[in-house]
């Protein structure tokens, strides 16, 4: 009996470059794969941040209570192991991350700059930038109430952007306090719909104008309508309203004093929520301008609630995570991969050049074995072997070439 | 209701070292793991080989057919997913290497030199130094027939461990060859008895003489028992026999003249063979010298029937795979992590010394952002701050020191 050599479907295969003949971008290429990792944990590291990691098995149940509906039960992996009990594959970090410092909340030294770089599963129909399986670089800064810190996340986005050469002409950075439209809405005695309309306003690039007024409608007057609409469109005196809240607030202000110091392409938008329930301040959402790679590359805010579900002792919390399926979409069409500084820099570092061998003769292996790669190993050089003296020497020359070889020794 | 905060049942939960206050050595640190990932993965691309990667989802199916019973039913974490599939947890990562060479068998540049570091699940009792998930280092060459490719292998084996820092007192490395025993079995008349032979001495060092006395008397005579016992204790004819055929054949021959260049801890032992019905040629394993550790720290061989579920080329294959939680179980009895050379100067390549910010005035803020932090930056410097002005100048500089900063700028 022979099997289907197609990977589970929603996940991807990961070929070395160098090994596939007539190479095509519909490949997965595993040195892709590694730049954007790499990149992603040497620029945490150089923030002074420190990685964890969970196994990707968690007990079903952190899920169940916490996440949602859709990530909780409908798009979870959820089994039943031999021993009864109930699993699953991890759809996102933050569940694990509460659970390892509230089994060590007295023994940590914080605040805690931690980073992870989990990978995580959901099972949900295949599309452009969304899979059933990714690598999630996930941020946090625990122990700190809302404040300078909110700063340092927004930084290392900026850094992180800018280490994979991106800049304000390839993403848009759009940042909103979850407190401060609390406040808003407060002001505009509309605090009795927030649910109701955060999940209109999380929807709202998406949906057209007649549909939302429809919709606002069904609970909202006509004055009270125009609020919404004239604050989501940044416009008359309900965003100086909104704009002279934020700056008395603990962490918008400090977001709009220092713009200057972030990039041109972060903007303050009323528009962004964030679905899920546990946000309790600023959320913030990165966004290729490039509109063919329609999820965002970054998501992520204040948390203060983190630790709920475990411990009684409350813990504030700020962070963000990022997908490598939309990254390698966002590389690929701003032409950041082949060919650019940062990754051409990154493989000169990462991936060495090869010296081929070309043995012309069986007797040499001895000088190969005993001379050659030493001497290649205290050079940090790299090899590749071609043993096969059937095969006419050019051919060889010219495999050896094509296998990422520059210098070739013929022996 | 608050849920247990313990990770899932023989999984691991690796925690940055810096953040533990009075640190303990029953608690994976993260440091560790990366500095075994990390030197795995740099001295694979150092010795020529590409990596690859698959999900850690398969179907099931590539396990249930070859796995053999233990490891593709009896531990496999299988599973029905929401599309009625039936898939699995990779217990191995051997399968989805032979998938996707599979997949693109007349689209690859062989010989392949791939390596991978896959996390893999096992569902049986987690025990000393080995648990339910584990990272394998999977190494292995296709497309090259048994010769001195088999040299190449057992090369990388040694400078695995000696980029750890270990050598000849801390482990030895054990090799036979499958076909050698063939051929010996076949000069014995003992080839009938091949699978009931394998399977005895397969455990050769765990079960004392007289049980394997008894054992091999069921189908042998005490002559043919006398050349087992011979042949396993190295002596006699038998052993000299069974060199002769080494001697002769295309792979055991060139180990053993090389030997001198591989290390003294490198030794020919009939009584490895190794489980898997898969092996064909060599097989060997690495073991701690350390009796605490019981796990062999490495373990492979030839196996020239890779493709058989998938396709009907032959590829020859010869490779090995290696777990970090034995590696990490024999780094700490050899103190080969703290205070050793290779991790300290991992440490420092890979884990940048921090300078801590001690924030004296809040209007100093400006000023870090502004200059001191871009000026970090510039240098390659990371930096951790304390924004914690209502604490005493002293407690906040010595908790700086204790989160890992040696250079402390007050402003």
């Amino acid at each position: 009996m022979q099997i289907s050599s197609q990977p589970y479907k929603g996940t991807r295969d990961f070929y070395p470059k160098n090994s596939i003949i007539n190479q095509v971008f519909d490949i997965d290429y595993m040195v892709y794969q590694r730049y954007i990792l790499d990149t992603w944990r040497k620029t945490m590291i150089s923030l002074g941040f420190d990685e964890y990691d969970a196994s990707i098995i968690e007990n079903a149940e952190i899920y169940l209570v916490k996440s949602g509906e859709e990530l909780g039960s409908k798009q979870l992996y959820s089994f039943i192991d031999k021993g009864e009990r109930k699993i699953a594959l991890r759809p996102e970090m933050t569940p694990s991350l509460a659970r390892m410092v509230a089994a060590k909340v007295q023994n940590l030294r914080y605040p805690l700059r931690w980073f992870s770089i989990p990978n995580c599963f959901r099972y949900e129909a295949p599309q452009k930038g969304r899979l059933r399986e990714h690598w999630q670089l996930n941020i946090d800064i625990l122990g700190l109430e809302a404040g300078y810190v909110e700063l340092e996340i927004l930084q290392a986005v900026k850094i992180l952007y800018t280490n994979f050469g991106a800049n304000s002409n390839n993403l848009t950075v759009e940042i909103n306090s979850r407190s401060v439209m609390d406040q808003w809405l407060e002001k505009y005695k509309l605090n009795d719909f927030q649910t109701k309309i955060f999940s209109i306003i999380d929807n709202w690039k998406k949906v057209n104008s007649e549909i939302k007024r429809d919709q606002l409608s069904q609970f909202l007057t006509s004055d009270q309508i125009a609020n919404i609409f004239n604050l989501c469109d940044k416009q008359e005196k309900e965003w100086e309203d909104y704009l002279e809240l934020a700056k008395k607030s603990s962490d918008l202000q400090i977001i709009i004093q220092k713009l200057n110091i972030l990039d041109t392409n972060f903007e303050i938008n009323p528009v962004i929520i964030r679905g899920q329930a546990y946000y309790t301040g600023i959320v913030f959402e990165v966004f290729d301008k490039n509109t063919t790679n329609p999820r965002s590359l970054f998501g992520g805010g204040r948390y203060d609630n983190l630790m709920d579900l475990f411990s009684n002792n409350p813990l504030p919390a700020v962070g963000f995570g990022s997908g490598d399926v939309t990254w390698f979409e966002f590389l690929k069409n701003w032409n950041l991969l082949d060919g650019s500084d940062a990754f051409e820099n990154w493989k000169k570092e990462n991936i060495p050049e090869k010296v081929g061998i070309l043995l012309l003769n069986e007797s040499s292996i001895n000088q190969i074995y005993d001379e050659v790669i030493p001497k290649l190993v205290l050079e940090k050089k790299v090899w590749d072997i071609d043993y096969d003296t059937t095969r006419s020497e050019n051919k060889r020359y010219e495999s050896l070439k094509k296998r990422g070889c520059n210098e070739i020794i013929k022996i």
